[in-house]
């Protein structure tokens, strides 16, 4: 990456977010509908936060914020970077505006450009591994605005769309099944830190696993393999659950995914294209990892582990019904392959491992390090990608990660089984 | 009241109303910062439906509500009227728009002044006291929305102001007493029901009452006394408290009024002109019931019964620091008078009376009915009106109230003492 | 009262406790089972903790308490007398444990004896009002073990019995309604601090209030009658209730009074003798004052004001189904008079009165005046005592209170209306 | 094992229940206090019920319970076995009483012994694995029956102590470090399923994992270097911390050990001794995994995984300061060897990881299948036991676990690192 790249990818990234904010009233993006959801000008802000802490503060010559009070408004979770705004008060901020927002991400815009521009080859050497990672970072708050905005609209009964045009529906094959020998394997990011592609410090050091033969079904599981399961008691049987997600399914009531609802005998679906009848052909989306092994459970199978998922991914290019389809949905998964269908995009994946550090992981000194290490606890890992996810945020290596009751993410189920040595 | 004088009342309120929400952005306009508060918007939507349902629904040939679902999300809390939207969630709610709402309101406007237009005086004295319901209903609001978002921006590190000016300042003589006789007193509106003035049915029937001998303080406690009882250990001692004022004070950390904010030794206020510096001379403001009642007990006196209060009242002509000053903050008292200083307006005043049916009250029948009446429990009576009062509103027999808790709307004390029979 | 009267009376209201604790085991005794209520032991210690802090360590030479830590322990809520142990958690005291308590009873007793034997009379004219409040301290504290340990026992599956007997049913007549004049009555004690009878600093000062004319239903409401209430929506028709009250019927999912179950489309009662089948004859008890309230509002009647009942009261003589009767349980009310029924006794009548000083009411300084005083908000009063109240320990002006939404003491309901001007 | 060993280890066991039991009232074995703390005779009754429904209910001609309520009040949380009774209200059951609880467990050994005697081979070889599992599930509760007392007897402000004479100090040598090569090693118990020893269906199968060049130390973190860790702010730094922990701190203010009390300026430690003046050379317990993380992080050093902990304790006998000794508390590590000290006994090790599935791991079918798997949920994995385990049941393989925020169970910390590649 040269500056000249550099500030195209910055122009390109800083864009996408404007696009897909641009639907939004001004109302819209101030709302938090949840203390786990971020109003959309947050979003916004944030990110540009992040490029100004991160790279003008440490870089521009007599540096000063925009603001002092964004500093501390627009922080997320950077405990080194000073106090910060309560994350379940978000929404109570109602300025600066959705307007007042674009000037802060235009002047950061600017000096950023205007940074990149001045300096020399040394410095944007230094420079360029956090620009780079704040692409990384705006890409997945792109995702991220896309998720929450589908809650705050999923509450209002005006039953508001996102975008037009219906969600695309198309036959599914019956599902099938690919074997893999394990053995002694590799498990994390080729590339990092040696000059390839873009990695987070989570998918590093690559190292060595042993895996047992196993499984993966080739495609998610469908809304209609979802009925099947709950006309067979799948929420009302207690043998099929983890202690933990039993209690949540009776503490709120959990019948059906989270955004499935039931109008006079029919089931519909809250999608970023309004309410929509539900379409069996379609993969089930919105589930707990609690949920998604009890299917398993309850089909006699398991989750996959994030190590038989990476390995079996490694195989493919990273293509697949991601953000820049416009669709913001699962789409079916087409008519059955030799291989794998539905690996990226569409849904993200729930594995049966915890989110922990790689052997020898360590994180980056500074703030820049809470990035990613100090959550590896009480969350379990995702992978794959999903339909709300900008093209380049993911590949086989990529560690997406959520607290096993999370059901607002765009999450969904790819059974996995032992498989038998040869 | 004809229809020529209905309708420029009509005019004159719902246009109060929209000059009062005009400084306010739409994204102030869009956020719940507690329970207890509800949108700039859903104020403005919410008037606006009360005259739909109660005035156009029942009147209008060939009634179609504006939008169903409006139905829905800004009932407040009429059962009778079907479900509602749940409260704690207006916040959610961002469309209908702020935008949105101005042409709900213009649509009933224009439908309301149709309606009054082509009346005959026979339908005319059966809508008309729902119409003055819903002129002060829509006051009522008024004050609310002034007190909600002056929550709202002191939550906001930006410090915003709603309105330009300095809060202002002025002497404030010494604490003087009035005493008064007692004996077996008239209560409650002398004009309810019989064609004078208007009053709610909160405030009927006029009754009587046995009054002991008692003294009023001329007028309402100042920064200046509050910072004595802080001084004193007024937060730090148990005997000056109710019990439960005495849990809130330690469950929530009280330890001087609900907006003041300590800055390097110096008090300061945060009020709707921005953070001033604490006057000592201006009135103590946004006290809990428990908090005024402990200042009451370290001084040797008492808080005054509601009947005192409205016995004493009755003499005084209701003029004060009302909304209409737009001076939008309680002023000082200024020179002592023979009589009470600063009866109307300022602060809502804390009585020692528990919000209780008056004897022989009967609410109204249907929906209207859960007006008032429905409330009478767990909460205290306020009287006298504040300075985010609409004139016109407030009254001697005016009752208003809150829990015993609430610290955000526009309160304050004046001590009362057991008086000597002649 | 001399000191012979009072040892006599001491020894006699200190038997009563521990007769009243006797059919309960050392578990029994141990277990709180919500914060409102507290462990048999607890209370056994704590009447004898008011003895030892109030009376001893005044006036004993040369006094040093029983155990420092009881100290700390067994203080109930006197803030003035130093830090307790917090209230929610007295049932993971384990020690001391019953018989211990039983030996702290034995050292305090036989020490008052002692400084009763000793005082002159002049020490004893100054003691006598202390012990005298000690005695009543420890009545009331009877009443509440046994509505303790009734909740204790109902949340035990093996459904144990605190006495044998059954529940004594008998004829109830039909209601009847009797009338009175009102006008400017007396209310409050007329004996306290004149020499006469007890009372507590609440009951007084004595002082007049108006009252229109009224009239009282002779008897309580029965079972009988609330299944009417319940067979008619009574817990479904929001209508009929305070806001508060339909908050907690929503929240809660009140359907019933609080100890009736339904098995098998019978109604059962939880009661001290066991689970019996619900008496139509018997007065319904178990009611929060929200009930009680919607009850009186679907009856077209309403609750009594605590000055109507006190009014009413005075003219009869303080007998009933007292907690000497061991029957612990409401009784039916019999053939109807020319009279009220059930005044005494049977279930404490919540009034529509919230609990509120007297005009001219000031507590007593110290401790002790945090007896009653600090109690005066959000609370409603309740008028007559009920079967677990020991005799002696009520009177025409003896006023309860609890919070409206209490259901677990033994509290009914009796109708009000407004009557005729002659 | 035959019958007459059988008969013989469950006398041991079932004494071994009421040895520990003994010192404690009816009342110390009647309180909760907390949800995750059981009573006393809660876990008496309940290991009894686990005999009763796993092995009479299943094997005894012409079953009947020895009271149908057990079965509800003595299930933990088998959901297939039928209804429960709610976890948090196990401290509101006063009876059965200690005593009656008593005669539960003599009948149920009585009948069980009957049962041994009179069985066939055929039938005691089905039988076999229920009642050894049965004994292992006995000796877990007398763990967790001593950790619940200690926390019980922690808020009691006597200061109960549970055992005599002192906590047992001793010198402790230099923290040094043990290293290991790794590479493709296996994990889970050798013994399961093959006749050998006997272990829990989650330490199984036995499995490959690779393992990179690791270093333990040899042994556990002491008071005195906790001491240096609070000293250099270990509590107050984030940077420290994963999120979680950090924000336990906050919420919870943390800043020492559970069970440390400081006392004008010195630290107490409260152990089943009473509170004891804190030694610097013992172990440091009772931390969350937070509070062992947070430290090797400021260590520079992490935790072990389960599978290095494993690995390196197979070579090790399994001997240490377990229950058998009657020192209920951790002992000083004594002089250096050349190996690891404090593997068994002591104080439960947190590892870094999760507690999930061995891949293979398939529950028993049926209630008892619910006994470990349906935790494999945001809990960590701990090894090697501590001074409150029953001797027999630890060993290298014997998987613990506890929510990372448990602090009131017995553990503590060894310190782990990356290590060279030969």
């Amino acid at each position: 990456m040269d500056t000249t790249t550099a500030i195209a990818r910055f122009d390109e990234v800083r864009a996408d977010t404007e696009r897909l904010a641009a639907p939004l009233s001004p109302e819209d993006q101030t709302v938090q509908s949840m203390p786990d959801v971020s109003p959309t000008k947050w979003h916004r802000a944030h990110v540009t936060w992040f490029f100004e802490t991160f790279v003008l503060a440490e870089n521009e010559p007599g540096f000063t914020p925009f603001q002092d009070t964004y500093w501390f408004l627009f922080n997320s979770y950077y405990e080194q970077v000073g106090p910060r705004y309560a994350r379940p008060m978000r929404g109570v901020i109602s300025r600066p505006g959705a307007y007042e927002v674009g000037d802060y991400r235009r002047n950061i815009d600017d000096r950023i450009r205007d940074l990149l521009d001045r300096v020399d080859e040394g410095a944007f050497a230094k420079l360029a591994p956090t620009i780079e990672l704040g692409f990384h970072h705006e890409q997945q708050h792109q995702e991220l605005l896309l998720m929450d905005i589908k809650h705050v609209l999923s509450l209002n009964p005006l039953q508001p769309t996102y975008a037009g045009g219906p969600v695309a529906g198309a036959g599914t094959d019956r599902l099938g099944w690919v074997d893999f020998d394990g053995g002694l394997v590799e498990i994390g990011s080729a590339d990092g830190g040696e000059g390839g592609g873009f990695c987070f410090d989570n998918e590093l050091p690559r190292h060595q696993q042993w895996l047992e033969p196993y499984r993966l079904a080739d495609r998610l599981i469908t809304n209609g393999e979802w009925l099947e399961f709950m006309a067979d008691g799948g929420y009302r049987r207690p043998e099929l659950w983890l202690s933990d997600g039993w209690g949540r399914v009776n503490a709120e009531g959990w019948d059906a995914p989270f955004y499935w609802r039931e109008l006079d005998g029919e089931w519909f679906e809250h999608t970023l294209h309004g309410t929509a009848p539900l379409d069996p052909g379609l993969p089930v989306c919105h589930l707990s990892h609690y949920e998604a092994d009890a299917y398993a459970t309850w089909a006699g199978k398991r989750l996959p582990t994030e190590a038989e998922w990476e390995h079996a991914a490694r195989a493919y290019e990273v293509v697949g019904n991601l953000a820049d389809r416009d669709s913001f949905h699962p789409r079916a998964a087409g008519p059955a392959t030799d291989g794998l269908r539905q690996l990226f995009g569409d849904c993200w994946e729930w594995t049966s491992s915890a989110y922990l550090p790689y052997p020898g992981f360590h994180p980056a000194a500074g703030a820049i390090g809470e990035y990613n290490g100090k959550f590896m606890s009480s969350q379990m890992v995702l992978r794959g990608g999903c339909a709300l996810t900008p093209p380049g945020h993911t590949r086989a290596s990529y560690r997406n990660f959520f607290p096993p009751g999370a059901r607002w993410p765009v999450t969904g189920l790819r059974l996995a089984d032992d498989g038998r040595r040869a």
